[in-house]
């Protein structure tokens, strides 16, 4: 195109872990290519990361080497900062800033900085008149971010969903296929070092979270507000309730919901179960996927690997691409000034749930649920009950459409009947 | 951004069928939200269509009528012309070289168009210093063109694999699930509207071999080849052949396979068994998928809508936002002129084959058959015998990787074996 030119952009990468060694090599196996695709050399000036000596799989040589990231960001010869330390204070936050105001474009990798400090970053950025560029926060490897901000731009979003945190859903299904409890399950995961040094951030849905919060921010036009996400964890899913719930038909996925209502904005990132033949819930393992639903499109479902070097190295890349070929976005898809205070809804949208009970073997004892049920305006859909081997025995029940509220009323009235034992389990069933 | 500039971007919309009146629709009905994410008011200054008298679904009255396409797409009131007239001669063809000579941007849902004059277009494109957009020419409301050409930039592309035809699918489909012969289907689809006029467009493979020959072109940086590309219909295959593939865990798609290879530029669009339990294997009904495979992300599966009104003018409003938000690419991801000359590859790769013989109840027949696959150099990874109701039963095979080659010399041998019935039938299992 005519706007090409042919100086080469220079990028400084700070955080030489998994992923920045990944964009490294890629850098360097595919310069030939990359210049083709985008009209420009694209070269690395300049690395930084904490331990200079450690041993790295890959040929540094050629870089100037920072130890602080901020003398990196800052560099004359340096065009794009891509910072892939991680965290959303301190340095990586110092060395974005550091950048932007440096008039340096920066990609990034990193979900926590933009959850907690997009609005921000985004008005920096406008400010001076740079791009801020972040696919591999987002489901890896997955281009969604371009998907949703640019390929979906002629939609009005009604909904976002997305299994974005690899090791969840790596715990759920081995759990399934395995018949493993949680914590032993969560316990290899661990010693397969898929955990983050903070388990929560994986399991207690935060990452999955963070990242949630960024695609609203783009499908609804809201500033990002990471605050507003409900957020539950897998911590208390049981291996009993993944058996019942496939009995039903269904899956458990730490499954992330956004979506503009009449009562405002819903974020969700909560376990939830989903029609197991659908594509969500035929995902298996480290799996990210991601489901876009616009007023003209309709559904898009996006899959591929979440994380891992290549995969979120490869989304790196896009975002650098794009920017050596001139491609250039505000970070949200519309200008900082223009996205809206959320107002976040108070209550999520009624579904169908799921609810499992165990029920003494006493006469009426169903009954006794139902009106319970029938009291709380909830009706039932479908019920399975197990044979009682014991004193007592599960009780499935797939309700119609309700509120979770309902259902806590439902749950608050069952200790009176005297016949239900041990604390009821619900989860919303996401329609798909 | 800076570069945004208030002034409107005016379409000129050739084509007023299904997809033209839902670009029309999102254009009137989402007016604020386009100005909002592209920064510029997006309007309709002039439209075309063969019948001014037809009644259709959206108020024109604002907009100037030319009843010449060519006239339409030169006019001074017109940025970008609107190409959703469809077929790769006459009008859309003129109509497109005269907007492009006359300095107007294309956006085109034209897979025909592109897989026969994609190389000449692209040329005159850049000539002009225009772009010519086509995101709705493949695989509907599914954002594949971006996610190859801009998302995955820093890959080198393995494979590109898609279930682009939702007629076929729709076909094969419902062959499985109803139990019917192709003929009785085909008729069904006809009835319902969901083949072209020259439905060879759609069971011969055509329209879906033009999408791939697309695809490829990005993939692998060579100049649209559609003459290169394999074809072969569903025309031939039967119900019989659905069951039995269904028994070893198969199932039958019409996919499109494009890859590199160190023989040349493979291209095919024929039925292949792909495993009953992938993504792909999956997929019903009408739906598309799009798989692409590159040496970092691995593998991406993008899942949506292949046709129908709002996909596909969701699909053209993705590429004019682009264009309102100053995002121009070469039409294939690289400056036409650097597009390589493809080599046909004149074989296809390796893979496992299905083979269905009817097997005549004679003693050692199995034996006579498996020597003629071994002296073929095929070598068999599972069989499955069925009981012999009648003089002959099925014989099902599913091959180790092999040669298409190897396993017509092997066809070429069962019939001097005596025992072997009819036609047998070989189609190639696709690895996932």
């Amino acid at each position: 195109m005519s706007a090409v030119s042919a100086t080469p952009l220079r990028l400084g990468i700070a955080g030489l872990g998994t992923v920045g060694i990944g964009v490294v090599k890629i850098v360097q196996r595919h310069a030939e290519m990359l210049e083709a695709r985008t009209g420009r050399p694209v070269v690395i000036t300049a690395v930084s990361a904490r331990d200079r000596t450690k041993n790295r799989d890959a040929d540094l040589s050629g870089y100037a080497w920072e130890t602080d990231p901020v003398a990196l960001a800052t560099r004359d010869d340096v065009d794009v900062f891509v910072e892939l330390m991680g965290g959303h204070e301190g340095a990586a936050k110092n060395a974005t800033e550091a950048a932007l105001r440096a008039g340096k474009d920066v990609v990034t990798a990193n979900k926590a900085l933009l959850a907690h400090y997009g609005q921000e970053l985004a008005e920096m950025a406008e400010a001076a008149g740079r791009v801020i560029r972040y696919e591999a926060a987002v489901a890896g490897g997955i281009p969604v971010i371009k998907a949703l901000t640019e390929g979906l731009a002629g939609n009005q979003l009604r909904r976002v969903m997305g299994v974005m945190n690899g090791t969840c859903n790596y715990i759920l299904t081995r759990m399934e296929t395995a018949g493993l409890p949680y914590d032993t399950v969560f316990e290899e995961a661990r010693q397969l070092g898929y955990l983050e040094a903070d388990p929560n951030l994986d399991v207690g849905g935060i990452d999955a979270g963070h990242k949630l919060s960024i695609l609203a921010a783009i499908a609804f036009g809201t500033k990002v507000s990471f605050d507003d996400v409900v957020l539950e964890g897998i911590g208390r899913i049981s291996i009993d309730d993944i058996r019942r719930a496939g009995d039903m038909g269904y899956k458990i996925k730490l499954l992330g919901v956004a979506q503009m209502t009449g009562r405002g904005l819903e974020q969700r990132m909560t376990p939830c179960l989903v029609p197991d033949s659908s594509p969500l819930g035929q995902l298996q393992g480290g799996t990210n996927m991601v489901v876009l639903e616009g007023d003209s499109v309709g559904q898009i479902v996006l899959r591929g690997a979440g994380a891992g070097e290549g995969p979120t190295a490869s989304a790196v890349m896009g975002d650098v691409a794009d920017i050596a070929r001139g491609l250039r976005l505000p970070t949200f898809g519309v200008p900082a000034e223009k996205l809206a205070e959320p107002t976040p809804a108070a209550v999520s949208a009624p579904a169908p749930y799921y609810l499992r009970l165990q029920l003494m073997d006493k006469p009426g004892a169903l009954a006794k649920v139902a009106s319970v049920l029938g009291e709380a305006g909830v009706s039932i859909s479908r019920m399975r009950q197990y044979g009682h081997a014991d004193t007592s025995a599960p009780v499935l029940i797939v309700t119609h459409k309700t509120t979770r509220d309902a259902i806590d009323v439902a749950i608050g009235g069952f200790p009176a009947t005297g016949v239900v034992e041990g604390e009821p389990v619900a989860i919303r069933i996401e329609e798909i």
